[in-house]
């Protein structure tokens, strides 16, 4: 049996991450259903405009001084690799970025911006080339979601929700990799038992869906999973920790279409001032539409978890 | 001599808003100068999308059972009108908001959204309407700023800008008819005498940095400064009350261009993914564009007012 992650863990994470992690707040919606408020917990204004920052803050302030000094390495195609790079830089360390040619350019820039070195690869060699990054030159791996100490950096954000608004009756959040519903679902769970933890997909990339329908870890092909226009979710599996946490505290993965997610992006700027990526925007848009596929209940709290869009894309959807 | 509002009322005003306007962070801002870190406080993350609700519900919170009973009437082109409307519906009372014929539609429809009666008129007719509403139905008028209620409401946003960053260097407001910045200068200074505090302007509706300079209270004509495109800047003076705190507490007021307005607004969108409206912008304007103007110093804090913008005119901005 898999050992989870702790209520412990997920605190001593939060005094790690506190003074170096905006504390969002938990922004009322007035523009939801009368009797479902909306509330939204603004990921997207993190310095680096997504919640990865909680994680990788997290698992760098746990290395130690020798470690640190070594640096570190990352592979993402975008948020998780700004939050490797931000964090670094604050700790004055070393940090490697592998990088998918496929990742928008916006995101490239601004992780070099951020300091960081950046090596360009194949989508199909970013996993070994990290790893072989790492054994050469002793950097520490900085993974996106499969470990104990992200899942519990991303789920210090469940717990400000948790302590926001105890009698949340639903908790939305965007499911890609999992590292984030794991941790949130683990904080509201373990704190209010009775709150529901939804994650939410593109149909595009159900694949987190369909594992936990059937109690398998899915693996969607990429040519699939590439089509949604939330590139942050185009992950092809849960990681194997994050599915330990889903099938133990998430009860259920809803999913949202294209248009749906579009909408979102639009009802996000308009209605709330804020601007989010297509992903960061998934969970508004199961509050919006998918009502029908989601248990009855008062207070929903939708995680907008990033806003790092392309300008050009963002100007067209809104 | 005038009577200045006190640090006892804004501490008052703080008690009664808490729980009612959002507790807005103070967002570190990584695209700024290294040796000048920027600080946002994004107003326009208040459910109605600006700091109005802050004035608007101390002065409503303030009234007797009696006086509530009967309603409230306030003239307003846009926030205010919205803060109003949402605070009366807040309290369960009647908002009658007078608004002149060329407000922005997005702004007449979001107040009527929130429950509020509408009064169209003409722009030269909205003080005198409001007034005889007032009298005739017993409706409290909500001023828009030239009021101690409104002043110390909207100071609160300053009592927690001393308390996130009690360094803090500079901090920039947006000026219009004077009630944001005369709160936020009296809390600034009364705790932090260091701090500077510069009120910014739109070039075309410079009249509270004239009246700043020569220490009286400058009028400009309308057909002036209704050419700025930051719409909520359009007063053509500073109110009498917000004026005598301004000459008392505000160190500099400073103007920015049309273009650098623009500029800011995407800024805002691109580097810290907040929708802000022209107006709100102004304060993160002067900061990127007139250093030359501001005075040395180290952590500036911008305020953005305001996220109200209508979306064509966003999505042609960004």
């Amino acid at each position: 049996m898999t050992n989870l992650v702790t209520l412990d863990e997920l605190r001593e994470a939060h005094k790690r991450v506190t003074g170096a992690v905006v504390r969002t707040p938990l922004l009322p919606c007035p523009h939801g259903d009368a009797d479902r408020p909306l509330w939204l917990k603004p990921e997207s204004l993190q310095p680096i405009g997504a919640f990865k920052l909680r994680g990788a803050h997290n698992l760098i302030a746990s290395l130690t001084d020798e470690e640190r000094a070594r640096g570190v390495v990352a592979h993402s195609s975008g948020n998780h690799a700004q939050a490797v790079a931000y964090t670094a830089r604050r700790f004055g360390i070393r940090a490697v970025i592998v990088m998918p040619d496929t990742a928008p350019a916006v995101k490239v820039e601004a992780t070099r911006a951020l300091g960081a070195e950046i090596v360009m690869v194949t989508p199909d060699r970013r996993d070994t080339a990290a790893f072989e990054l790492a054994e050469e030159h002793g950097y520490t791996a900085v993974p996106p979601y499969d470990d104990r100490r992200i899942i519990a950096g991303q789920g210090t954000a469940g717990l400000e929700i948790a302590e926001d608004l105890p009698d949340a009756s639903t908790v939305l959040v965007p499911v890609s990799g999992g590292g984030l519903i794991s941790g949130i679902a683990t904080a509201v769970k373990s704190l209010r038992p009775d709150t529901k933890v939804i994650g939410v997909e593109p149909e595009l990339a159900a694949d987190a869906a369909e594992s936990l329908r059937t109690g398998v870890r899915a693996t969607w092909p990429s040519e699939a999973t590439y089509r949604t226009i939330a590139d942050g979710l185009r992950t092809t599996s849960l990681g194997e920790l994050p599915f330990a946490h889903v099938l133990r505290y998430v009860d259920d993965i809803v999913t949202v279409s294209e248009d749906q997610i579009r909408a979102a992006v639009r009802f996000l700027g308009r209605s709330a001032r804020l601007v989010a990526e297509p992903s960061g925007a998934v969970a508004t848009a199961a509050y919006l539409f998918r009502r029908d596929a989601l248990p009855p209940g008062r207070d929903h709290v939708a995680v907008v978890s990033g806003g790092n869009v392309d300008p050009a894309l963002y100007a067209q959807l809104i």
